[in-house]
Formats: C-alpha cells, sequence, structure tokens
C-alpha cells in the first residue's frame, strides 16, 4: 500500500491527457442574472470589481482599525481584506505580544508605567517623499493613549511605538510633512500638560492642548524621540490636522471644536458636552509655521515637560508660529489641496466647506492684519481675508479627499449621509451621491498627495444597519467603492468591516509597494536586524545558564530540532526558533500546549518564546500553520521534570519495530518515487519554466527538498550497512518524506505552468 | 450662521426634485471587460458572486480562525467577512478581555493556575437538531490549549469556556451528536492523562489518548461539565472525529495517526517525528458507542482524574465501547454520510478514500468477528470486513464534504492541490478542479449535515503564494468559492484570509439564524440575563464603598451621564456603563484615556470598565464607536485627586458667556428647524413607510429624539424664565442637537424610500 502514494504520483505526471468532460455551465449569464435579481448596472459594477483567481489589485489601502488597535489592508477594486497588522494590540498569529521581540515593541508603548493591551488607531499616513506617497513606512496614531505606531512596509510588521510625553488624550495624527521629516500628532481633550493634576475649576488657566512635531530618521527607519518637539496650544479640543505642501511647505494646519472651553457636567443639572461644545458659530483653525518653530526648538526656547521640548504659548506667539482664523462650527477634517494653496474645512455643524488661500493667509500674516487676539494672545486672521470661497454642500461635512482632475474635491457629508463632488477653484457643487450610511472619513486613490490618482474613492461608513446579513447587535461598518472616473459618481461595491470601527485610510498604487518575500536568514523582524540568537540548520543546541534555558532551534517542514527538551521544574526556557525554509509562504508556527506563547515565523525570520516551566509535566510544542502534508507530525515534547525527580537511564521501548523487509519495501517506494520526481523535472523543464519567477522559487524549493531526501538517504544507508533496520527504515521513511514535499512543490510548479499556458522548448 | 443647517434641512425637504444629469457610464460593459482583462467565464463568475448594496448571501460561514484565536464569518456567494467573533483571545473592539463580564469568560479558561490569553481554534460545529442545522448554538476547539468555546449565534458573542480537565493537547473537536446532546473532543499528542508527568521512556505505558463527551444543556445554554466524562485511549495521535447520524447514531468515529508510537528526537539522532509517525501503511480508526458509554459512566464504572470521570481502556473493552479497524497510512478526515451509513476516511499519505460501512463493522462487532487486538487489547475489525469501497483520488486526501445530490462527495488532496468529486456509493471519481494551493478541510453548505444543501463548495486552502497582492513575507490563506451545482466543479471566487489561519468551517442557511438586533435593556451579554448593575435614564450614580467607587452610567447619542467623575488616587474605579439607545447598530464606546479598557455597548447592553486609579492627574474618557456628529463631544473627566489634595470650593470660570440674544438666536432656529423636520415627517408618513420595518424602527428613533429635545426645551425654557441665560442657551442648543439627530434619522428613512421605490398614500 506504500506503492499508493507513487501510483498516484505516476498518474499525475502522465495525466496531461486525462481531463473531464468540459460542459459548459448549466446556467447562462441572463440566468444567473434574473435568479439574483442583478441589474445591467449591477453586472456592470461586478465587472469593475470582479477579480478573478490570480488577479492583482490596482491600489492598496491601509484603513485604520479604530478599537482593535490593529491596520487593515485591502485592495482596490476587488475590496478585498489582504491582511490585519497588528499596531498596539497583542494578536497571537503574527506572535504580536506573544514572543519576546514583539513584546518589546509593545513596552515601548508603556505609558506612565502601565503597559497596554489595544489602541484606537485613528489615522494612517504613508511615508512621503516630495508629496507624493514612496510605499516605505507608515504611521498610525491611537486616541486612547497619546502614541505613534510605526509599521514597515516591507514586511508589514510594527517596529516602533513613541508615546507622547505631554499629551493626555490625542486625535490629531498622524500626518506626514511632505519629506516625511516630521508626524504631526495634535491633543484632543485638554489637560494639563505632562499628564499632571488640575482641578477641572482651572481649566482656562491650567488646560491646555498641544501639537507635536515628531521627528523621523529615514535612515534609521525610527522616530527619534530627540529629535522631536511640541507647541503649547490652548484649551480648545484640537482635532485633525494637515501639512501644507510645495507652496504651503513649512506650515500645518490645525483645527478644533470646543473653542467654547466648555466644560460639561451632566449629572449637576449642566447641559452636556455636546451642547456647550457646539454652542458657538465658529471654532479655530490654528495655522502654525512648523518649519520657523524647528529653529526656535533648536535655539532652545523651549520649556521641559517630561523631559520634552515644548515651545510655550508666549514664545510662540512672540517668533510668529502660531496663527488662528475663524472655521465654520464644530469642523472635523482640514486639508491642503494638491497645490498646497488651498485649505478645506468642512463645517460639522454647518452646511459650508470652507476653502481657505493660502497666500491669502500670508499676506495677512506679513501686513500683520489681524483682528484681534485669542483669550491667550494668538493673533487671530478674519475669516474674510483669508478665505477664498465657501460652499453649501449640505448637512454634516466632515472631510475632504481630491481627486487627480483639478480643482475637483470630494467630501463626506454625514447627516446626509452622501458624498458630495465639487469645485473648490470655482465654489461650485458638481454631484451629489447617497452613501450607505453616516459616512465619515472617506478616502480617492492617494488623495491627499501632491499628485492624486483618482479613479476611486471610498465611502467609510460608520452605519451599515441593513445593508448585509444580519450578526447579532454589533455590526460591522461599510466601505462603499465608488467610481469616480467619469463625470457622475458610480456605486461600485458595499464592503462589510469585520474588525474594528475604521476611521480613516490612505491609499496607495500598488506597484509603489516592494514588501519583502523572505527575510534575511535569521532576521529579528522587529528591529529589521540580524538576531543573535539565529542558528543555521546543523548548529541546534541547548545551553543552560543557571535556571535558564536556551534553545536554539531551526523549523522546516515539517520538524523542529531539537525536538525532545527536558528542562526542571522551575526553569526558565527560551526557545529562539529561526525558520530555515526559503520558500514564499512556508511560515511555521510554534506553540506550547498550555503555555501563552505562540510564533509567527516567516522564512527567514527568528523569534523568542520564553516561558517559566513552573509546572511538572510534558506539554507538546507544535507548529500552528499548515506547512506540509506532515504538519500535524510537526512537534516535539517540552519535558519539564518535578523537582528532586531522579532520573532512571532507561531507554523506552520502542512502539514499533522495523524489519530489514520494512527498510527495502521503503527504498523501493523511494526509487520508484524518484523516477516519477524525475519525469516531473521532465515535465517543468522541457517547458519555458525559467520564464516564470514562481515557478524558478518552487524549482530552488524542490531542489532545496531533494538535497535534504539525499542526506536522509545516506543516513539511512549508514543505519542499513549496520543491520539497524530500525533507523534504516526510518530514515528511508524521511527520506521519502523530503520526497513527498518535492512532488508536491512539482506538482504546483506544473499546473502553474499548465494554467499560465507555458510552452515546450525541449523534448 | 447657525442657520446654515436649517437652510440644508430645507434644501434637502425640497430636493425631491433635484437631481444631477444622469450621465450613462463613460465605460461599456465590453469596455471594462477588455480593460480588466475578463473573460466570459469571468464574467459569469463575477455575476454568481457580485452582491449589489442592501443584497443578503444565501449562506453563512462560520470560520475558525486558527491562531488568532477567533472565528471568521461570512457571507456566501459574496465572499465578504461581516464578523470576526472573538472566543479564546482578546479582543478590544468587542470589549472582549477588557471589560469584566468577558473578563470572567476568558477566566473559566485558565488552565493550572494559567490565564491565557489566545487560542488555536480549529473546528467549529454549529448546534444540531435531528441531525439538521439549528443556528442556535456553535462550538469551537482550542489546540493550544484542550478547551471548548460556547458562541451565542443570538448575539455572536462567546459566553462559555471549558477546559478539558484530563488533556494535555487536542485537535479532534469540536463535532456534535445529531441532537447536540454531546460534543466531542479528542486529544491529539499522548501526554498522561490529567496533565502530570512522566518520562518519555515510559510513554507506550504512561501516555495515552482519550476522547471527551461534553454534555450539552441547551435550556441553560451551557456545557455541563458536571455530565461529562470521557474514554481512555492508546497513546496514538487521536484526530478529528465524527458523530454517527441516524442508522449509526449513538457512535462516534476518531481516527489517528502515529499509531507507530513513535517519539521522536532528531537532536540525538533518531529520526524526526515526520519519519517515525508516518512509517506503517495504516493507523487506526476508533469506533466508539457513545450512547452505551453514557449508560457506563452513569453506572459508576469510572476512575475519577482531577475529579472527572474517565471510562479506563480495560472497562471499555470489557463493555464492548470501543473497536479498532485499520485505515490508510494517516489519515486526517473522518466523515459520516448524510444517511449515516458510510463513514469516509482519506489517507493522507496514501492515494485512497476509504469508505467504510456502518452495517458492515455492526456485523463484525455483533459476530465477535475480530481480526485481533491492539497492545492494549483492542478488538481490531479487520479492513475487509469493515470496508465498502476504496477509491483513488489523488495525492493527500484529507477531508470530505457531502452534497445534496445523492452519493456524491468532495475530497480535499492536499498534495495534488485539488478538489476530487466522486461517488462514495459506486465509488466511482467524477471530476476534479484544481485550487491555489494546498487545501486543507473544505465545507460543502451544511455538508455534514443529514441534510447538505450543495449549491457551493468551499477549498480552505493554505497557501496563497502569488494569488494576491504581495503584503510581506507572511501572506493570506485562499478560501476559494466554488460552484458545485452542475455536473463539473466551477471556480468562482478567490477570497484572501486577512487574520489567523482557518482549518475547518461550518455553512449555515442564512435563513436559519436569528439574531438579536438589540439586547433586553440592561442585559450582560455574557451571562444573557439582567445585569445587576444596569440603570435607566434618570437613574445614574456614584457610589464609594470604601477604596471603591461604582459609577452607575448612561451612554446614549452623544453623552454619558455623569460627564465628571472625581475620585482619589489609589481608589478603584468601576463603571458600569448601560447603553440607553434602542436604534438598530447604535454601538457606543467606552474608554479612558491612558488607561487599559474598552467598552463595546451595542444597544441595550450593560458593561463594567474596572480600573486602579493609580495615579493623580485628569483623564477623559469617551465613546470609541462614531455615534453621531456629536460623536467626538462624547465625552468626560475622571478626575484623580492627588493624596492629600484639598479641595478649595471653587468654582470655575465659564470659557464663553452666552447672553439672552444668544439664547434668542438659538431659539429661533430652532423653531424654524422644527419647522423642516415637520416637512420631513410629512415627506415620510404620505407614504407607505410602515411595508418597510426598518424604516418603522427608524420613525421610532427619531420619535425618541424629539422626545428628547422636548425635555431639553423644557429645561431651557426654565433657565430663560429665571434669567439664566448660561443655562438657557445651552439647553436651547442641545435640544437643536436632539433635532439634528432627528433630521439626520429623518433622512436616513427619505432616502431609503427613494431607494425603495416607496409610493405616495395621501396627500
Amino acid at each position: 500500500m506504500a506503492k499508493t502514494i507513487l501510483n498516484g504520483l505516476l498518474a499525475t505526471a502522465t495525466a496531461v491527457g486525462l481531463s473531464f468532460p468540459s460542459i459548459a455551465s448549466a446556467q447562462s449569464l441572463d440566468e444567473v442574472m434574473e435568479a439574483r435579481g442583478l441589474t445591467q448596472q449591477d453586472l456592470l459594477a461586478a465587472a469593475k470589481t470582479y477579480t478573478p483567481t490570480g488577479g492583482r489589485d490596482e491600489f492598496i489601502v491601509f484603513s485604520s482599525g479604530g478599537q482593535s488597535g490593529q491596520i487593515m489592508v485591502y485592495g482596490v477594486p476587488s475590496m478585498r481584506i489582504l491582511k490585519y497588522v497588528s499596531v498596539f494590540t497583542p494578536e497571537p498569529w503574527q506572535g504580536y505580544g506573544f514572543d519576546e521581540e514583539s513584546k518589546a515593541v509593545l513596552e515601548q508603548g508603556r505609558i506612565d508605567g502601565k503597559l497596554l493591551n489595544w489602541g484606537d488607531t485613528h489615522h494612517p499616513a504613508i511615508s512621503e517623499t516630495d508629496g507624493d506617497l514612496d510605499g516605505e513606512w507608515l504611521f498610525i496614531n491611537d486616541k486612547s493613549a497619546p502614541r505613534i505606531g510605526l509599521v514597515s512596509l516591507h514586511d508589514f510588521e510594527t517596529q516602533q511605538i513613541v508615546v507622547n510625553p505631554i499629551m493626555q488624550s490625542e486625535h490629531g495624527g498622524a500626518f506626514v510633512t511632505p519629506n516625511t521629516d516630521y508626524i504631526i500628532e495634535a491633543t484632543q481633550y485638554p489637560a494639563p500638560l505632562g499628564r499632571g493634576f488640575a482641578p477641572l475649576s482651572e481649566f482656562n488657566e491650567k488646560y491646555r492642548g498641544a501639537v507635536t512635531y515628531w521627528k523621523f530618521d529615514r535612515e534609521a527607519g525610527r522616530i527619534d524621540q530627540s529629535k522631536s518637539f511640541s507647541l503649547e496650544l490652548p484649551p480648545y479640543s484640537q482635532d485633525l490636522s494637515d501639512a501644507g505642501k510645495l507652496v504651503s511647505d513649512g506650515w500645518s494646519f490645525t483645527n478644533s471644536f470646543c473653542a467654547e472651553r466648555y466644560v460639561g457636567g451632566i449629572e449637576s443639572g449642566r447641559p452636556p458636552f455636546e451642547a456647550g461644545c457646539s454652542q458657538n458659530d465658529t471654532d479655530y483653525l490654528h495655522v502654525i509655521n512648523w518649519e520657523k518653530a524647528v529653529g526656535v526648538y533648536e535655539a532652545g526656547k523651549v520649556e521641559m515637560i517630561n523631559d520634552h521640548p515644548v515651545i510655550m504659548m508666549d514664545t510662540a506667539i512672540e517668533e510668529g508660529l502660531v496663527y488662528l482664523i475663524a472655521e465654520p462650527k464644530s469642523p472635523h477634517g482640514v486639508d491642503v489641496s494638491p497645490d498646497g494653496e488651498y485649505i478645506v474645512v468642512g463645517g460639522k455643524l454647518d452646511t459650508h466647506a470652507s476653502v481657505y488661500s493660502f497666500s491669502k493667509i500670508m499676506a495677512a500674516v506679513e501686513a500683520g492684519n489681524f483682528s484681534g487676539t485669542d483669550p491667550y494672545g494668538i493673533p487671530i486672521i478674519s475669516m474674510e481675508d483669508a478665505l477664498h470661497v465657501q460652499v453649501a454642500l449640505g448637512l454634516g461635512p466632515l472631510h475632504n479627499q481630491f481627486d487627480s482632475k483639478e480643482c475637483v474635491i470630494y467630501t463626506s457629508l454625514y447627516v446626509d449621509s452622501q458624498v458630495a463632488k465639487w469645485d473648490y477653484c470655482e465654489g461650485k457643487l458638481l454631484d451629489k451621491i447617497s452613501i450607505h450610511y453616516n459616512i465619515g472619513h472617506l478616502v480617492a486613490m492617494e488623495g491627499e498627495s501632491v499628485h492624486p490618482a483618482g479613479k476611486y474613492l471610498i465611502s467609510l461608513n460608520k452605519l451599515a444597519i441593513d445593508r448585509f446579513n444580519p450578526v447579532g447587535p454589533l455590526h460591522p461598518q461599510n466601505h462603499q467603492l465608488i467610481d469616480i472616473s467619469g463625470d457622475k459618481m458610480e456605486l461600485l461595491y458595499d464592503m462589510p468591516v469585520p474588525l474594528g470601527e475604521p476611521h480613516y485610510a490612505a491609499a496607495i498604487a500598488a506597484e509603489k509597494l516592494k514588501p519583502l518575500v523572505r527575510y534575511r536568514y535569521g532576521t529579528n523582524s522587529r528591529t529589521g536586524g540580524k538576531h543573535e540568537g539565529a542558528v543555521r540548520p546543523g548548529q541546534e543546541r541547548i545551553e543552560r545558564d543557571g535556571d535558564t534555558v536556551t534553545v536554539y532551534m531551526t523549523a522546516i517542514r515539517s520538524h523542529f530540532t531539537p525536538e525532545i527538551v527536558e528542562v526542571n521544574e522551575g526553569d526558565t526556557v527560551r526557545f529562539v526558533v529561526t525558520n530555515s525554509e526559503r520558500a514564499e509562504d512556508e511560515t511555521h508556527g510554534f506553540s506550547i500546549s498550555t503555555f501563552d506563547v505562540n510564533l509567527s515565523l516567516e522564512p527567514g525570520k527568528t523569534a523568542t518564546a520564553e516561558i517559566v516551566a513552573d509546572r511538572p509535566g510534558v506539554y507538546s510544542y507544535y507548529c500552528t500553520e499548515f506547512c506540509s502534508a506532515l504538519h500535524l507530525e510537526m512537534t516535539g515534547y517540552l519535558v519539564v521534570k518535578p523537582e528532586g525527580y531522579v532520573e532512571e537511564a532507561t531507554v523506552g521501548e520502542e512502539g514499533t519495530l522495523w524489519t530489514e523487509a520494512d527498510y527495502k519495501k521503503q527504498v523501493e517506494t523511494n526509487v520508484q518515487t524518484q523516477g516519477v520526481i524525475d519525469s516531473v523535472v521532465v515535465y517543468i523543464t522541457s517547458r519555458n519554466f525559467q520564464d516564470f519567477p514562481e515557478v524558478v522559487a518552487l524549482v530552488e524549493d524542490a531542489t532545496d527538498q531533494l538535497t535534504f531526501a539525499e542526506d536522509a538517504k545516506a543516513k539511512s544507508e549508514a543505519a542499513a550497512t549496520e543491520s539497524d533496520w530500525q533507523n534504516a527504515t526510518l530514515w528511508a521513511g524521511q527520506w521519502w518524506q523530503y520526497q513527498v514535499k518535492a512532488a508536491d512543490i512539482g506538482l504546483r510548479a506544473k499546473n502553474f505552468l499548465d494554467e499560465e499556458g507555458a510552452v515546450v522548448t525541449a523534448e
């Protein structure tokens, strides 16, 4: 019966002619459309979004995951979610917070001594070069604790978390300057800077807002806290921000709500925050000269708060760093046009979008033309002096995104549940489309860069209500894809969001991303550097240092080395595991039953699972990623010996005994199997497989497996020489296992060639 | 300018005639197909899967989330992910592990004193009635620690976790008996029962497998540990299981690999587990009479291990509870046919699927016709005596699923990367389709019930490699949807899996699910009962008991009551928050900045955030679900007073002072706004809105908001009577806020009626 797989291989290898009757689908397109109630418009939308197997999306969206603390990555136009990247929340499937390397990243996010297990991600920003998205790095903020996370777009892993030293709460981050020199982070709810205490009765005097400019060191690939600084701001609720670009480069814009400085207290008969914070007709747009502020900071004109340099308001006013402009009622988004000249603000509780002119603002600043100052002495530029145009769009205008078409902008209307398309140069409404329902942010392809890509717009809707099959009281959100290539917006697709509430998203042309296929051998993915505990196959070892046992391990299809680890009760055990695969997608996991660890080991990665063996017993460890047909057999035992246990030098009885006949039978199978593999190799190499990089990679991998097979074969033959039939048989079995892996890969390569229409180049 | 929203409302309410030019799409279907490289076959697949806005899926799939510890819920045929349900892993967006109620569920999963923060979910099972899926409950196992989670399909929340008292490792769960009397859980890697210690040299004598039958109390909606029991099994690696049904009801089937009882040790020159565990041509299928075992357990013929009753092997053999049948080489799945007569096993390392006949097995048992016993004395039925038919399918047959068509079955072929369709009555191969790549499980619609639904099959592929845009070294898995309605299988859709590695999935007709729209007011969702801390609006209060302060709070669009909470440094503070909304989808969140808590409060739910106020300062709390235009203003302050702080009885200065003129202006706005709302009401009520349940619900919600508006209006007028213009203005503002909420809802209702083609029923 061991020959059956051989027969299978033979069957497959010779099955070029085999095919089942190719009956056309029983249902015609018209029948399907009628059965499913599709209109012609639906079919067109389907054709614009459906992506057949192996197809690629044109754009990749990075969406915040809200209270999940993660980032959701999906493709456009297919609207298929490709990955969740964990940033602030532990995620076992990525090993995040479960291996020692990523725990070190989460430790960076400790705030006032507290280790946090989640975040409330809001606004992702892709790194920019000259105002264009460059696809290297991604920054995202946490509203639940004032922090910024940094994700490498090479491996889609979080590599750094920085904690804001002075804020208690933030919302207006992360936004990058056009060359990613700085990442902007603005407070949300006012509090004493430095997270100290002050009673609410001293709100006006002691509570403050702020904006932090985090320095990004691109060469190091890290935010440099030692070169970052902040500006003190009044106790308004600062909100979203945007960096100037081109003509307005060097400036940044931060809006606000609750310039009323209202402090609620509904429990004591006061109207709630929502009433007091929305009573006035206007709030303030903060206009900040960050480039000049860098000079002021570098000149040392700062106060240190929690060891962090802060330019205080008086200094900022004196140095001409900050100005205010009235903006309509509790605005939400502020967005700078691709050419940098216009700053667009939606008045959340006002039906208008207001377009400010940067040159008008500069003229007012230069002329010292101010209508007065706010209670803290900041000069106010009158709205009339700064305004380019104001357009009535509808109810609840929130955010704006720019089209590739000149002067065309899209604005979300929360209360109206619509998107407005309008001309911000002429101040003219062009089109509206209804969404489902209550849109927050929206995102156009590269829609905040200096070169928006147009084509698609996504409406990030807060409510889905009746759009999808019900899944309990907690509904998904709804991301709706809209075709903006024509004059009229067209709704293409509803995508439910299964996890967390996204706020903002950033979309980039897929071709700009250059993710790694595999890590350099032995990489610590959280530092990007070589892992000091990485070992090559053959170098595995177990080392004891006092009560700490370190296991230097490798993982490959489908076994760990070592497979048996014996320690004493109370030992600290560190498994430093390196995935020694080089094949794409050949990830292994590592878990120890009933211990709270899991590693995700992509090819080349090294990661560490550390446990305290506090309870005697035997614990199986196993691979948590289905890696080959022998995946379930990829296991081992951690044996924790009880205190005082005296080992007897006994060897266990073998469960099964194999004989010379077993050995011979296995070898016969292997020889025949090799013949079949050779025929697959002939099939592949007689075609133009080298034109297909995917197949070249598979062939490399199969070659690796056959090399391993040779090694097992040698061990088998050596044992046979000594009539050790037990080991001879088993090593022959292992030799065959490597052959099966080679066959698996070979068949995938063969199928790929068949599907891609490879041609015969040799006979 | 405060009137601008009014103008907006007017514009919208009267905009029935307003429309932008309806230009047909610039691109025709042919142009789109050409541009996107779609074939006619692709277009047909698109039409079979594309689901326009508001459309519903016919089936709902519950897929394990692997090392994410979660369950993924998606629709078929749209393949859109609707929700992730957290089971073993904390998930802040659902409050899971962040509120006290769900922490209590995770506490149930503590094992040997250890609280675990993840799980490795493998096999979901939907509760059954008479062998048909009933859509009430879902069970899922954890391979990383031997546990079962219970999810309510009424609210898609995890309500119970049970820890296996005797296993160290499991894999073969959860599988239910036809009336969900028992949930089956089988070990994976052998270990001493009870998780004790024994050296590996005593593997054959002291290591064991087991299968646990968990009793489900449907009335209580809980697994009843006090009525559950286990059977001791030999130290083979038991694997997947399935319950008999109809003719085979009362029996269950558990297969195994590594019947070789091989113990690896590659580090000491031994061949690895993968070689030794796959050396023999056959392993054993365990055939167990669980119904009879219940009687043996109830008769007390058990040994207690960790207070858990275990029927030991000797008893099981003596009582005739367990038999073995040889099955081909390291099988993986075992699946019982809809009529209960056939048991199908795929030989993972054998090219055959083997179909056993239940009546033949019974005949052998009754005749005492055994070929011998295994090393532990369990009777072995010879394969020939039990086998119905054996079919060569291809390389790596793993799992099976049944079609609605008689005798038709689908089997995954891991190594071949194919699905085989075959006839298990006649033993005939019918069709094959290539998948991408390396399929593990597969799932047909209700494909393991007594009435499979056919239509669709999903291939759960382990590798995606080149199918999607690259997202770093860690790739998604790939779920491929296959149309099985015709004679030939047709590939319809590739769905990337963004989070965790799914193993198995269960698919149910969507119409069988009856999820809750909202909770009964004040529900503790983790118990399903009334929460003792729930309060109605007006009953909110703050209570101190020693160092513990309990805040009984409500949340509604868009404020918390109370908004200011003052405590002393070192206090334990418990926020027991009830969402007092009744509108569908109106979820609120609750987070306290820099503390590690987040609540997800769906309408009617009560949950508790508990923190220790260990550091003086001011901490804003806020709503983490965008709930209305005033969402950002849904905030409050937790004020933690430093030890020894002496409060001065000062009242803070107001940030803004409002006058009689402000009050009058606001009232004027409100009166006009009310006129507009009335016109929307007329628009809605003059149409057949009562034919649309969604709109009826919206109208109810809007009516609620207007009632709240009346209340705020009364407060405003009372303040005005006393010339308290500050409060008069602010309460008038709050009155207007409720009007805006009513308008938001009214506009959604109006849009819905327009889109659904409501007709005028009155003028």
